[in-house]
């Protein structure tokens, strides 16, 4: 008997950046016989070679245009900035019912990047899989990056609800749980879950590399206390995340001013000795904790 | 051959207070067989019930004044802002030579509360075993909860460096490393690798609280993206942390302002659209947490 999670879905994928998310998804892809064709284009050689090395792609260039040729779809998984150079480079390539998605963290961003370039029968549906870890790069990936975790689709007004059903069904093959959601939503639901958390990490061990060389080796020595999970977090890849900011500035500066908002309150408790304040805060806290076990999201 | 690692180092220790800390501490000594009798005392019959259970304790009570009794090391694990009740109830109990310790995160406190409440001839250690999880209480205990962390002591001047020693072979044989340190020094490393990440973390757990229930509700579905980890760290004790807040409140204000300027900067960044200074600020970061990983903290 065939496996029902076994079939192909698209005759010829083109995966444009194969970083932590594309080739974890490529090894789905591979694993589950998803695709009749796994093309890849990098910007670097060397990734193409470990792609090649990891039987993960079937073709292989450095040409964006000529991996895309053919595709019924194309995956990009890049940093966001890369997208309106992409699109440049792929349009001449795309072809009639070829449909065009991502991984990238923020929404609104590459539907105004993307839709305007795309030709006419192309259809365009944006992705976030909500998965990751603090490694980048082809060799941290992995088939089971995305299991149990969502993904977020954000096709556009009028696309084929059958064209998001097969995008959406390449990430229940990757046991992801897919949602569909208005790009704007989501833009402001992942400032407050995934861009607010990162700058705020990032910050805090900003602040202690900032420390005199004594304090800074003991902060290390003492980091199980609390800090070494935002080391964690401040790990992630520096480009990528400088462009989630700049994609998402107005959502990413409206949390952080609620935030920086609370964060005085609670400064302001301490400095005035208001230990019942604290309490309060500090227990309320653990509603939301438990959500997150009940959602399986831990 | 006898297990160098099991022998007597007390023939009475007095717990006081018997939550993840002190638990998982007296779990090293009955395994080890360091204590020729446990005793516990805690608030709650509930709690006593269960280390007699767990076959931790060898008597128990609810008065401090009768488990102290007798005892050559009391080891205070509660919150901060018992301690003075504490050692006023156990006192006239204390015999010469005895050692008081504790496991408290702040430490000049300890030495301002107990200090000047203590007779001639006992002696204070106090000590910050650094590690922990989100978890509390008794049933959270584990004995190997320590195993590779730091154990800090910050013995007052004029302490016998053979009572010291005798404290810290206890945290050893937790499988702690141990270091000596001057009180203020070590509330300024913790409220930078301890308190601060607490607080920030129970700031951004707070902010989501206060979203209105649909956007709370997508928060923990896709918390995956980076504030799980925070609602992890905000699942702390409140008590505890309310207690470490107002103990510390100098240096925690102090590292929080650090903060404050730090995130400032990063928001000024992304509001200007100045990626050059995100991506700089975001690969600094790195430095330490590869620091981090080699510590062998993580």
């Amino acid at each position: 008997m065939k496996d029902k999670n076994s079939s192909v879905l698209f005759q010829r994928i083109a995966f444009i950046g194969f970083g932590l998310i594309g080739s974890s998804l490529a090894r789905v892809v591979r694993r589950r016989g998803l695709a009749g064709h796994i093309a890849v284009c990098t910007r670097r050689r060397e990734t193409l070679d470990k792609a090649r090395a990891l039987q993960l792609a079937d073709s292989v260039s450095l040409d964006a245009e000529e991996v895309a040729r053919g595709a019924d779809l194309v995956m990009i998984c890049t940093p966001l900035s890369s997208y309106s150079e992409i699109a440049a480079a792929i349009v001449p390539a795309l072809e009639t019912d070829c449909i065009v998605s991502d991984v990238g963290s923020v929404k609104t961003s590459v539907l105004r990047q993307l839709g305007p370039l795309l030709p006419a029968g192309v259809h365009l549906v944006p992705g976030h899989p909500v998965a990751g870890t603090e490694h980048s790069g082809i060799d941290a990936g992995s088939a089971e990056l995305f299991a149990g975790r969502w993904c977020i689709l954000t096709p556009p007004p009028g696309t084929p609800v059958a064209v998001t059903e097969r995008v959406a069904e390449l990430w229940r093959r990757a046991a992801m749980n897919v949602e569909i959601m208005d790009p704007e939503h989501h833009d402001q639901v992942l400032a407050m879950t995934s861009h607010l958390p990162h700058l705020i990490a990032y910050s805090i061990v900003d602040t202690a590399t900032d420390l005199e060389g004594q304090l800074k080796k003991e902060v290390v020595k003492y980091s199980a206390g609390g800090f070494r999970d935002f080391t964690r977090i401040a790990a992630s890849n520096p480009v990528m995340w400088r462009d989630i900011f700049l994609a998402n500035r107005e959502a990413v500066l409206e949390v952080l001013s609620r935030f920086n908002e609370d964060l005085t309150a609670l400064q302001r408790a301490i400095r005035r000795g208001q230990g019942d304040k604290l309490e309060v805060a500090f227990s309320r806290t653990r509603e939301i904790r438990r959500g997150v076990i009940d959602a399986k999201q831990d």
